[in-house]
């Protein structure tokens, strides 16, 4: 059984991080968009044609699932590349979202994610919808550069958590929603700082999404391939780096 | 007289906001390919073959001078521009190694730029053939997100200097190059942590280097049309705000 996984450049390698350590696949074909990431300052149509390629572009390698690891594709394209799949399509909001299925409908839920994930409104429609009342969507847009820099904790990223969250009362939030692939590495930091909080992790979501609703159960073992249309080197690097560090 | 100035996105402005206020032309083209930005992550022919586009695009406006006001695209496509021009080509690294001209020699020198601009090594090739010696390059890639998102002073930014500048004796600086667009921004910041340093600013060389190579002289105004790739709605906001603020 094979699983692709789709994402704008290398931030998705966190969902590809949970699956791999799950083993709910013999074979993982991850492939990165480099060449034209990122999506988010891309018109929609753009957005969907990408989409549609890579979708393409995997399908050579004979795939039995596709996850849609990044939160712009998957706030924009995940419709149409289902209509046109021979196969599952899961996309990391609405994993995020039936991750949700069993918290209280008062939860104080904090959505944060790239500017483009907020505005888009996806995740806070999809939640409205499941009844929750109490959600607070915040861009943090510097999370990605920081996370990209190595810097996942200390003053810094103290002094932005300040920044972004000065109108939150912290410990108030019972759930965070890691609205980017790149969150996942200031789990700690974030933990931290709302103490009372659940973090919602998208790799973990779509884990246990294709476990329950899938039937996917272990295997031996799983092997991973990292393709990027360009620099997959810089892929593999940092897949060294990061593969071992996530906390999937 | 039409100057075109072409930018992989909208950091260019700030050499823009120069020349706008130094009134060399009557009229002013700027092309941000917004569509494909950022630049710094893409291959070399890759980036020739856009600035190449940028251009022929340009020509369409009858310009008689353009200036190159991306790093990324000086660094690599500025030789291939002139081979192909029927008008002067400058880009904004050899005019910012011009306008150290007059510099003693001796003088220690701090570039900072994006990790493409760094890692090319152009401004040190250029600088030693001039006879600098005492040169440091520091690549800073958290500065174009904090501009962007209009963090400029405070505390954040003074802890970012201190991680990215650490090992350096700030004293001792004479010349600091901003090596990318966006860090006119950070100016004032970069002025007090350096306070013995003469800051050099991309805009202002370009317009020292068009004055004194081709006797350019003050117009009684000059008008500006603002074109992009992608979104232009959004570079023009981002024109509105920044043009007037950037210290040109």
């Amino acid at each position: 059984m094979k699983c692709g996984i789709f994402d704008s450049g290398i931030g998705g390698l966190s969902v590809a991080s949970s699956i791999l350590k799950a083993k709910l696949f013999d074979e993982i074909i991850y492939y990165g968009d480099t060449a034209r990431v990122p999506y988010g300052n891309k018109n929609e149509s753009t957005i969907i044609r990408y989409s549609l390629e890579a979708m393409e572009f995997l399908k050579n390698f004979d795939i039995d699932f596709l996850v849609v690891a990044c939160n712009t594709a998957s706030a924009t394209a995940v419709e149409e590349l289902k209509k046109e799949a021979s196969f599952p399509v899961v996309g990391v909001i609405e994993a995020g979202v039936k991750a949700l299925e069993n918290e209280n409908k008062n939860s104080n839920i904090l959505l944060i994610g790239t500017k483009r994930t907020v505005s888009s409104g996806k995740y806070e429609k999809l939640l409205k919808k499941k009844g929750f009342k109490n959600i607070t969507s915040i861009a943090t847009p510097l999370f990605v550069p920081l996370v990209e820099e190595g810097i996942t904790d200390g003053k810094i990223v103290n002094d932005v958590f300040e920044l972004y969250f000065k109108n939150i009362d912290r410990e108030k939030i019972d759930i965070v929603i890691l609205g980017c692939t790149h969150y996942p590495f200031l789990s700690h930091s974030l933990q931290k700082y709302f103490p009372n909080a659940k973090l919602i992790h998208s790799g973990q979501a779509i884990v246990e999404l294709l476990k329950n609703e899938y039937n996917l159960t272990p295997k031996k073992s799983t092997s991973i391939n990292l393709l990027a249309s360009d620099d997959p080197e810089g892929l593999r690097i940092r897949a060294k780096e990061w593969l071992d560090i996530i906390n999937g």
